[in-house]
């Protein structure tokens, strides 16, 4: 058995392949890279059972991650996240089965530390010494913990408006931190021009192959917590959308190496705010990638993007599994994120509650059918956005009695 | 096979026995009560082997945990939390395996889950409708989104110092919320008046048994992830000290039903705040109990506890286990957990921060040996203590080169 069956690197768009040994980023094609495995050999030798006695934290499928060597794994115990029973939510919207990911229970509190573990450490395998990157918060606050972790050099760049924690946390990572007036779009310029000015290795969304093999555990994570059946749904808030596109990465994956049946693929959902909805416009004009959306805005920072690279990889995903892009409001966001802390003790993040609303909306519509199971995809907690639950309360004395 | 093997409570002080069936709060001789399993049916029925397929949480001790009904669990995935390699840090102080239990990576960021899951659930089975507690903040937030999810009412009396975020995530989990000007004393208190007076359930630390049994589940799993080979060293930031208390009874009861060996248990340490030592005092003293703390101050909040309910449990198991227990300085805290961040990657709470800033110094004075195995207990999230990261990062324009 080797630790890990990759192969290669290829171009989605013009099929171009590169090594998966040598520090990549674009395909010379502008398209990002992604990676393939021998699969072959995997649905061959690696086995279900294989999974029985590992930690339940996502280098579980080692076999099917990029890192070749053990020893080069950069790791603060990431994945396995809970994969939650939504009953009385479920009830109120008229679904049998609605159930969370929850992927407020990983280091840093947010998903973003999946696509850093895996991305960092091959980063580390490759040799890398400095990387850098823009990012709505929580990313750049993965990164820099796990390039800490990993002895690497971080540099971000991120907007004044992400969530005020995620500096912290960039600070307290020793990672170089720059903080712009402007957008996440704004901070992708800056990193473009000091990479090829610096050398530094770039680790933008999709402009490296790994941190979307990173993300696809939660499709694997999803499979093997329902005991290798899959939901109807996932609905997935889509900014960058790299989970949305490592989750069905994930799953064809698994239907290759015949761990799933191949027919049954979830439809997939991209949630987006409707301050900034380009995917949804796209998907609605039945468009095969998307148009830089101005003036963006929503309480959802972190799908606060603008024109995602990888947004045709997206659509594909959408329409191959017959799934679908819908907006919400931010009011409906908060609406729904205070109801569910309130109903099922989940204190999620916006970008998670959105997800939630648009189930509610797609199950009103009647595109969610009342006895399907629906996934929603939470990607960080609540707590790393204070600013969502607006408070004023008076301080007592401490002898005046309740 | 019985889903609980729960038996009867007991009083550590007196030796009355309770119902496990009915609503206790600490005993009439005024000492908490702990709950009593029935360890030979355990001994004979429950195998290692049966944890096998279970889900990674702390249900997957179910049969040594009170709740006698599966349909009682109120659970938001919480436990089977990393256990991680800090090399780095181990290597500077001299220690050759230094790891981190990192209760970080748990519902509300702190370990606090634990016990409410467990007491939550247990309140539920036997039918509390209003729960009470004052809080130092984690536990309030943690058993009042835990009661939210169990549609139990909580009220809950809290010091204005406490973590701001600990605020929001009570109130967004619909309790009521009283913020007081005084310390954790003022508002127990406060809270046992209002007991008597509406008939709440109290929930205040120890004065209910089954928070103690959430608590323990981290000896277990600390046992389980060492494939039942105990570590030498435990460091525990004591406050209340439930997690120290129910650490004990978790390796005590696992060498009752003959999982681990007797004579092997770690030696368990109380890492206190120089501003808030009581336990530490009366180590010192040799003493069975500890005196209330004056003036208390630290910027570690979870463990400014002037007086522990549960003092002599902790005592006992310090001496029990030939441990110790230890203060540090808030300047040293905080350097270390910059430090941590920096050089591991891990941005841990000031409280997890002092028990790495107690190993080093054990290991300076010798009390700690290079080649023992040592386990540092972090409680907790970072991201909720942004004023232990102060930073003033100046906003660039979206224009200017990095």
């Amino acid at each position: 058995m080797r630790f890990s069956y990759v192969s290669h690197l290829y171009c989605p768009k013009c099929s171009a392949t590169y090594s998966a040994d040598e520090k990549n980023n674009l395909c010379s094609c502008g398209s990002p890279l992604l990676v393939s495995y021998d699969y072959n050999s995997l649905k061959e030798k690696w086995k279900k059972e294989d999974l029985l006695h590992r930690e339940p934290n996502l280098w579980r499928y080692h076999e099917l991650l990029p890192v070749k060597k053990k020893e080069n794994i950069v790791s603060l115990g990431e994945g396995m996240t809970p994969l939650l029973s939504m009953g009385k939510l479920g009830e109120e919207y008229g679904i049998t089965t609605l159930l969370m990911k929850d992927e407020g229970l990983i280091p840093t509190g947010s998903f973003k530390a999946r696509g850093s573990a895996v991305g960092v450490s091959k980063a580390k395998e490759l040799g890398v010494e400095e990387l850098a990157m823009p990012t709505n918060g929580n990313a750049g606050a993965a990164w820099s913990l796990y390039a800490a972790r990993a002895g690497i050099k971080s540099h971000i760049v991120m907007p004044k408006d992400a969530p005020m924690i995620t500096r912290q946390e960039v600070h307290v990572a020793g990672a170089d931190l720059k903080v712009i007036d402007g957008l996440i779009s704004d901070a992708g310029k800056l990193v473009g021009e000091a990479v090829s000015e610096y050398g530094w290795f770039d680790v933008s969304t999709l402009k490296e192959p790994y941190r979307i093999e990173g993300k696809k555990t939660m499709g694997l994570e999803i499979a093997e917590q329902l005991n290798w059946e899959l939901p109807d749904v996932i609905l997935y808030p889509t900014g960058g959308g790299v989970g949305l596109i490592g989750i069905y990465k994930a799953l064809k994956e698994l239907a290759e190496i015949g761990w799933i049946e191949k027919e049954k693929l979830p439809r997939l959902v991209a949630v987006q705010a409707e301050g900034c909805a380009p995917i949804v416009k796209a998907f609605e004009a039945g468009g095969k990638d998307s148009e830089f959306w101005n003036d963006s805005v929503t309480a959802a920072f972190g799908i606060n993007v603008p024109k995602a690279l990888g947004d045709f990889l997206i659509l594909e995903a959408i329409y191959e599994t017959k799934g679908c892009a819908i907006a919400v409001s931010d009011e409906h966001i908060l609406q729904e994120q205070h109801h569910i802390a309130e109903r099922e003790g989940a204190f999620i993040c916006p970008e998670g509650a959105a997800t939630f609303a648009a189930a509610k909306k797609l199950r009103q519509d009647g595109w969610i059918k009342e006895n399907e199971t629906v996934i929603c995809l939470n990607t960080g907690m609540g707590i790393k956005y204070p600013e969502t639950v607006p408070m004023n309360v008076a301080v007592r004395s401490k002898t005046e009695r309740l």
